[in-house]
């Protein structure tokens, strides 16, 4: 939903309602998970997607006449026809598609703010019964209903999915409601622009993190070295982390192997909410730091959070396989520690 | 090794000798590993890489002499200077660099033909004392050395080595010795071009594994989906395993989550030297499809063979984060078994 906002947004300046297509349920190898979005503009135009080309085509059709007659439906769709399955198999795939209008309004406008603040963001949406078509905003500060009041149920569904699936269908009473979450993008913090850094950008990219890249020696963190990372800074440890302010959503990954930068960051981190810290060296290294940072006043608690040796032991040789088992061990400890943030209404609702 | 060798053959074909460099040490935060290599040419053209730019121009002037002479070297280099370090750290970072003659000889001959057919290769170099200079190639299959008696010495260091590091620094004797391993590139056959396969290519190729994805239903297995994968094979599982020959350097994952494939897809992987198989499915699906491998013949060890659920317990809840916890398996069975093939001298040496 981030990257359709843009678009989205381009198109509510001219058209009073678009039609937002939702991914309920799939059965099957299906191409798009649950929880996929397409929109429709009104001349027919869509962005996103829901099944990777197959029904498009008749998504549009439908989506053409919710945006007439703002009515929200459920389609159906089997992906076991001749086009998908060029080899006759008859295992086919099944979708269920959720078609609603979406028009300029508060609900709207709360969406997108928390969105674009990179908040951890959920949508309920009520798919049948009496309550059919409502919709819910939940934030970590605010709600926002399509009715005026706030549902406490929508927000016990929202929180008891969130960190846990990004998409889910869920009973409430005789109603189903489909409970999309929005986590904020998780950061990396790579503390040392040495070789290890390199593999680590590139697997963290793949699971959508965004890269910052810290040095001290402009001649590490360098374009040339690292065209990909999200942001390089040239600086001491603590002076960015001071900066950047790890949140619970937040690694910071320590690779400098050199007390004086590798301490400095360490505590640094240690005074932020990081969700994870992770520090390169040897067992010997890591008890002697540990008793270092107890010296410098870190209690046991806080010295017990820095996962050092760093990564999953996973037998790593190369370069590329300790990057792997350093953002396995990232994922492990966010999963396992789910961000279990309490809704709680505004005053203004 | 691999990558430079269509460089060092066009540079042969018209010089009689080119000089090899060869990282054999490195201390601090020095951007190129031990064991990377950097071949020079008589007429100071250079390619590969020892240090990310600091001493390149350096070791261009030491190889023509190597050209020259023909007598290897042990290079020296302190990156503590201040192109290296802008803001003025004191820490530094130190490399040795081993810089010898290479001329088209058995020895290459040997060392290119195995690397081509991407097989394990290990090339030991004897540092100092009275052997200096001496190498030794040691391949699965054959043993080719400078000097003319197989080295039972060299061959017991190799097999010490490999699967445990690609570069390292041995004593044999008073002596130093540089082994350099070059595992056979890993492969990774994933079966079902389903949605979480797209994320799995992309990290595996991070971690430099040749991938080719299977799938029996063509709308599935196109270039569209995939465009990076190395090979894309629209077939039924079983004869694609039959025709790929999974080897112990070969992981293969079955994601097609309908029994029609899997089955099949697991059978033929079993009936493989594969080193890892890994299925997709919940452990109710499992234990189901392990009793029916019985029935269809298979031993409890070789159903044991099958990790299923797939992947590390990361809690893991998108397709990317799946992947990850799949690749980070594949890494851990292959580190904690790796290849210990025997090297044997052959008949003509």
């Amino acid at each position: 939903m981030r990257e359709l906002l843009p678009v989205l947004d381009g198109w509510l300046m001219s058209s009073p309602r678009v039609a937002l297509a939702t991914v309920i349920s799939t059965w099957g190898s299906t191409p798009r998970p649950a929880g996929s979005h397409m929109i429709v503009n009104r001349d027919g135009s869509f962005a996103g997607s829901v099944s990777g080309g197959c029904v498009e085509g008749a998504v549009v059709e439908a989506g053409l006449q919710v945006i007439r007659d703002e009515v929200p439906r459920m389609l159906q769709y089997g992906v076991a026809d001749e086009t998908a399955w060029e080899v006759g198999l008859a295992c086919g795939g099944e979708i269920r598609v959720w078609l609603e209008p979406l028009e300029r309004d508060d609900l709207l406008d709360t969406l997108r703010e928390h969105l674009l603040a990179n908040e951890d963001v959920t949508i309920l949406t009520v798919l049948d019964g009496p309550r059919m078509g409502e919709r819910a905003v939940v934030t970590t500060f605010v709600s926002e209903t399509s009715t005026p009041e706030v549902e406490s149920d929508l927000r016990d569904l929202a929180n008891a999915v969130r960190g846990r699936a990004l998409a889910q269908l869920c009973a409430m009473g005789d109603s189903s409601v489909f409970v999309r979450n929005y986590p904020p993008p998780r950061r990396l913090i790579i503390i040392g622009a040495v070789h290890i850094a390199t593999p680590l950008v590139t697997l963290a990219h793949t699971l959508g993190y965004i890269v910052t890249i810290v040095d001290a020696r402009s001649a590490f963190a360098t374009r040339e070295r690292f065209p990909d990372a999200d942001a390089l800074l040239v600086a001491w440890p603590d002076d960015a982390l001071a900066k950047l302010r790890p949140d619970t959503s937040t690694a910071v990954v320590v690779l400098t192997h050199d007390a004086k930068f590798d301490e400095p960051a360490i505590a640094g981190a240690l005074r932020s909410d990081a969700g994870y810290i992770g520090a390169i060296g040897s067992l010997a290294t890591a008890t002697d730091r540990a008793r270092r940072l107890r010296t410098r006043g870190f209690s046991s608690d806080d010295v017990d959070r820095v996962h050092s040796p760093i990564g999953l032991d996973l037998g790593s040789v190369t370069p590329e396989e300790i990057a792997l088992s350093i953002l396995a061990e990232i994922v492990g400890t966010h999963r396992s520690n789910p961000v279990t943030v309490t809704a709680h209404a505004d005053g203004a609702l």
